[in-house]
C-alpha cells in the first residue's frame, strides 16, 4: 500500500484523556478513534493488527477442531432468565425493549445462546464432543470504561464453548483450548504466563487465565521463582505459617486508642507491630452479616472469603451496618463479643496476644486470644499472597508481577447445561447432562496489551505476526527523482513476492516518515536513499532493536527476506 | 474437511415458519439456525458462505480504492440529533439508554459515524477523495421481520462512505462504486440488474439499485425490452399517454351508487370501464391533507406523490379524516368541491367525461372534467408504471419482472456534510463542504437471494464463487473397506491443492449422502465406488445442470481441475 493513498491520520500531540501508554499510542499512531466513552472505530492500520490478530486465533482455534460460527449480538431475555442471569448479571448487561416491548440485552457473552442452540440438535453422544467459537463484537456496559481499547465497552472477542459427554471428555477439551491458547499467545509474539485463576460470576469448576506480562498491567499475578506454577492473586493459594505463640495467659483488657481508626495508627500507638493487630472487616454477604479478620499486615481477599462462603454477593458494609452491628464507629470492630458470623485467616491460627477492636468508640483490647475469647467459624485461606510467601506446589519463594488478562479458560462443568436441558442420549440410550466449558480471548484487548509489552519513547513496536504491515519502506527522494523511482520499482517487486510493505510514498522530510514509521511501530524499516543507494545498498533497520543492516540493493528481495527471517528469530517467531 | 466432524444440522422436515424458498432452505440444510424473531445464528457451513461472500465484496471494495474499517454498532444519540435523524428515523432504530442514562441506538446504517469521524481530521483538499468501508453487523427494528435472513433485523451489511471535494469528484466516486458493484455481482455468479431508484429516507440526489433477478423476489422492477433502463416502480418515470377527448359537453350530474366502494364496483354498477372511474385517494401529508387523483385501471405510487411534494410524512388518510375531508364514507370521495389541496396524474389531464365519487355516501357523479369542474394543483407523475408504459428512455416496450434488492449506491451530496459541518480547506484557503456518497451491499442477503436465484426441489445449488465449499466427496464405502481408504486418499490429494472439498466419510446409506450434498448446494459432487472405481474413474456431477463426467482416478486432481473450470465456465465465472 501507498501511504499517500492511505488514511493514516497520525498525531503529534498526546491526546489529553489517554492514560496508558497503549491508548495513547493507538491513537496518536492512527490505528483508533473514539467515539464514545469505551466505544472505538478502528481506523485502516488499527483494523489490520485487528485481523491478524483474528487470524492466528482462527487458525489455532481450527487446528484445535473447534467450528466457527457467528452467534447475534441481540439476545432475548428469555434465555437469561432460565439461567438466572439476568437477575444476578450487574449493570453491565446492557437490557432494552425493542418496538413490541420485549426485552433484550446486549450480548457480552453468549453461553444461553449457545447453550440453546446445541440443546437444540445435539440428541446423541455420537456428536459429541462439539466446540462451536465466534469471533464477535461484544458489549459491556462498564461503569468506568477507560485505558482504550484495554476496557472499552465494545470490543471483539473470540468466544468458544465446549460440550462434552462426561468429565474425562470435559477435561480432554480444556486443556486441548489450553494449549491452543499457549501457542496462540506464543505466535502473538508475546510475553505471557498462564495463571490458576479464579472461575468468577461465569462460575465452574476451575480455570486458568492467560496474562500478557506488563510493568502496567491491571492485575498481580504470583508466579513460582522455581517451578511453573503461577496465579492470580485471587486464586493463588496461601501456605499457612503458625507463628510460635506469645502467649502471656493475661486475659484481654481494655485500652484507649482515641481517633486509632487504622491498623497503623493502633499498632503506633501502642507500640507493637502491625502483624499483631487484629484487622476487623465487615461484610454483607448475600443480606448477612460476616466479620472477616486477619493480620494487621495482611489484605483480606474478598473473592476468597466469597468462595469460602459460597456466597453470591460479598460487599464491604457500610458505615451505618458497620455502627448497627459493632455498636461503634468504623476503625473499632473487633471480634470479642461480635454477634455476627466470624472467619478467621488460617495465619491468625496459633498466635494469641493480639490487638483488636473493642466494638466501642476509641477503644481497642489488648492480649485477645481468638481460640479463648472469640467463637471463630472457621480458620481458612482468606487472604492475598505476598512476596514472603512460598509457592504452594514446592515451597520456593514467590514473585509478584504484572500482567493483563487477554485470555480465559473454564470448565464450566454442569452449571448452563443444568439449568437448560441440554442434555444427549447415551451409548444406552439414557439421557445424560452435557459438560461444558468455555474460552475467552480478548482479540481487540490483544492489540493494547501488545503495545503495552512492546514500545518504546519513538511508538508502538508491533511483534511482527501482527503487524499492520511487516515493514515501512521510505523514500528520501523527491517527486519524480531517481530515487523515489527506485523506491517505487522496490516496492513492486516487494509487493509481488507477497510481501506486506507499506511505501510512504509521501511527499514529506525524512524527519516526518521517520518519525512516522516508528510511531506506527512496523517491525522492519526499509530506507532507501543517500550515499547507502550510490554505493548500492539500502538501509534495513529493526524496530525492536533499533539494529541496522545494510543489505544489497542487486536481488533486494532475496536479501530482504533472509533478513525478515532474522528479525522474526529475535521476536522467537517463525514465520507461518 | 471430513464431514464426520463438522457440525451439519440438516433437517429432513421444512420448518413450519419459513415462508420463502431461501428461509426453508437455509434452515434444512443447517446454515443458520434462528435465536428469535428476525436473529439468527450461522451455523459453520453458512459461514463460509457468508465469508466467501464477504470476501468477494471487500477484494472489489479495496481494488476501487476504498479502505476498510470498522465502526462501532452502538452509537450515540447526539450525533443523530445532530442530523434530526433522531427524530425522524422511526421505529426501526432501536433507541435504548446505558447504566448512566444515556441515550444510544443500534446502528442501522453509519452516515452520522463516518461523518463525524471524517470531520475530525480531514481538513485539507489533498486528503481528498476518501472513501471509508466496513463490513459489520447492523440491526433494524423491523416491524414484521420475515424471510430467514431476506429481511432480519440483525444482519451483515458492507457499507461505503465516499468523501469529495466536489461535485465532479462525487460523479466519480459514484460511478466508481456503482462499477465495483457491478463487478462484486458478477463474481457472485448472480443474475442482477442496476436499476435507476428514489433515494427514500436516507436522503440524497441520485441512486440506484442493483437487484438480484429471482421470481420470488419483493420488488417489482421495470426493465426496457430494447435498451438498458431499468428502474424500481418506486423510481419508474411514466411517460404520459393523453387521451382522446371525449367530452360530450354535458354538466356533471349526480347518480345513486348504492354500496358501491371501490373503482370496479362502480364501473359495473354504472357500465364504463374503470379508466373512465377517477379514482380519489385523501392523504395525511405532514398533518395536512391532500386528494390525489389517479385513474380507475392505474396505481397511484405513494413514493412519487412524497417527492413531488417534498414532504417527510405520507400516510393514508384514516376513514375518520376521509369523513371529516369529504362528508361521506370511505369510497364516495371525489374531487368536486373537495376543500384540500388536490394532485392529479398526468394521465388524467385533456380527457373528461369522468366518473368521480360525490363526497356523500352511495353517490357518484358522471360527466366529471377536471378541467372544468375542479381546481388541480398540478397533473404529474404521481402512478406506478405498467406493462402497457413504454420505455421513458427509448420508447419501446416495457418488462416488469421480480427483483431482490442487494445493493444501493447513493449519491448524498451535502445532506450529512452541511448538518454536521464536514469542511475542508480548498487550494486558496476557503472552507468548503464535503460531497459525500454512501453506498450498502446486504452481505447476508445476498446468501438469501442466491438461493432464491439458484435451487431445485433438492435444495440449493450454490454458485461456486460463494459456495461453502466447492466440491463434496463423495464416498459410497464402508469403514475400513478399499473405496473408503481411497477416497480418503483423494481426499488428501485434492486437500494438498488448496480445493476446498468436503468429504462426506459418514456411516451413512448412499442415498442419505447424495441428498445431504444435493440440499447444501455444493457446486461439484465428486462420487467414489461402485463399478467406476473397478474401471479406474469417478463420478462427477454438476450440481447446477446435473450432467455427469467421468474423471480417471489416475492423476484425479488435474482431471478434477479441468473439468472445474468448465463447471465455473458454466456459471459465466473465471476462478479467481
Amino acid at each position: 500500500m501507498r501511504l499517500s493513498r492511505f488514511y493514516l491520520p497520525t498525531l503529534k500531540e498526546v491526546p489529553a484523556d489517554a492514560e496508558v501508554v497503549s491508548h495513547k499510542l493507538l491513537l496518536r499512531a492512527g490505528l483508533i478513534r473514539q467515539l464514545t466513552s469505551g466505544i472505538y472505530t478502528y481506523l485502516p492500520m488499527g483494523l489490520r493488527a485487528l485481523n491478524k490478530v483474528a487470524d492466528i486465533v482462527r487458525q489455532e482455534m481450527d487446528r484445535a477442531g473447534a467450528q466457527e460460527i457467528l452467534m447475534p449480538m441481540v439476545q432475548p431475555a428469555e434465555l437469561w432468565k432460565e439461567t438466572g442471569r439476568w437477575e444476578f448479571y450487574g449493570k453491565e448487561l446492557l437490557r432494552f425493549k425493542d418496538r413490541k416491548d420485549s426485552d433484550y440485552c446486549l450480548g457480552p457473552t453468549h453461553e444461553e445462546v449457545v447453550t440453546n442452540l446445541v440443546r437444540g440438535e445435539v440428541r446423541s453422544y455420537r456428536q459429541l464432543p462439539l466446540n462451536l467459537y465466534q469471533i464477535q463484537t461484544k458489549f459491556r456496559d462498564e461503569i468506568r470504561p477507560r485505558f482504550g481499547l484495554m476496557r472499552g465497552r465494545e470490543f471483539v472477542m473470540k468466544d468458544a464453548y465446549s460440550f462434552d459427554r462426561d468429565e474425562e471428555g470435559a477435561n480432554k477439551s480444556y486443556w486441548s483450548m489450553y494449549q491452543a491458547y499457549a501457542q496462540i499467545f506464543r505466535r502473538l509474539g508475546l510475553k505471557f504466563k498462564a495463571v490458576e485463576a479464579d472461575s468468577g460470576a461465569i462460575g465452574g469448576s476451575f480455570s486458568h487465565e492467560f496474562m500478557v506480562l506488563a510493568a502496567t498491567g491491571e492485575d498481580t499475578i504470583a508466579t513460582c521463582q522455581e517451578c511453573e506454577w503461577a496465579a492470580n492473586l485471587e486464586k493463588a493459594a496461601v501456605i499457612c505459617k503458625v507463628l510460635p505463640c506469645t502467649d502471656n495467659c493475661s486475659p484481654f483488657t481494655v485500652v484507649d486508642t482515641p481517633g486509632a481508626h487504622t491498623v497503623e495508627d493502633v499498632a503506633k500507638l501502642l507500640g507493637v507491630t502491625t502483624r499483631k493487630v487484629i484487622k476487623t472487616l465487615l461484610f454483607d454477604v448475600d443480606g448477612q452479616p460476616v466479620a472477616a479478620l486477619v493480620r494487621g499486615d495482611h489484605e483480606l481477599n474478598e473473592i476468597k472469603l466469597k468462595n469460602h462462603l459460597h456466597a453470591t454477593d460479598v460487599r464491604l458494609a457500610s458505615p451505618e451496618q458497620v455502627r448497627e452491628w459493632t455498636g461503634a464507629p468504623v476503625g473499632f470492630a473487633g471480634p470479642v463479643d461480635l454477634k455476627v458470623r466470624i472467619l478467621a485467616d488460617q495465619d491468625l491460627c496459633g498466635d494469641t496476644g493480639y490487638v483488636a477492636g473493642a466494638n466501642q468508640a476509641d477503644k481497642h483490647l489488648l492480649n485477645v486470644s481468638l481460640s479463648r475469647d472469640v467463637e471463630v467459624e472457621a480458620y481458612a485461606d482468606l487472604r492475598t499472597i505476598t512476596h514472603e510467601d512460598v509457592c504452594p506446589r514446592c515451597g520456593k519463594g514467590v514473585s509478584l508481577t504484572r500482567g493483563i488478562e487477554v485470555g480465559h479458560v473454564f470448565k464450566l462443568g454442569y452449571k448452563y447445561s443444568k439449568a437448560m436441558h441440554a442434555t444427549f442420549l447415551d451409548e444406552n440410550g439414557k439421557d445424560q447432562t452435557m459438560v461444558m466449558g468455555c474460552y475467552g480471548i480478548g482479540v481487540s484487548r490483544i492489540i493494547a496489551s501488545a503495545i503495552e509489552q512492546n514500545h518504546d519513547d519513538g511508538g508502538i513496536i508491533f511483534p511482527p505476526s501482527i503487524a499492520p504491515y511487516e515493514a515501512a519502506l521510505i523514500s528520501l527522494g523527491k517527486s519524480g527523482d531517481a530515487v523515489n523511482a527506485k523506491a517505487a520499482e522496490l516496492y513492486e517487486s516487494l509487493r509481488a513476492e507477497g510481501i506486506e510493505v507499506l511505501f510512504d510514498d509521501r511527499e514529506e522530510r525524512p524527519g516526518v516518515k521517520f518519525k512516522d514509521a516508528d510511531l506506527v511501530g512496523y517491525p522492519m524499516q526499509i530506507v532507501l536513499g543517500g550515499k547507502g543507494l550510490e554505493r548500492g545498498v539500502v538501509e534495513a533497520k529493526d524496530r525492536r532493536t533499533g539494529e541496522k543492516a545494510e543489505l544489497p540493493l542487486e536481488d533486494f528481495t532475496k536479501a530482504f527476506k533472509a533478513w525478515r527471517d532474522e528479525i522474526w528469530a529475535g521476536w522467537g517467531l517463525e514465520r507461518p
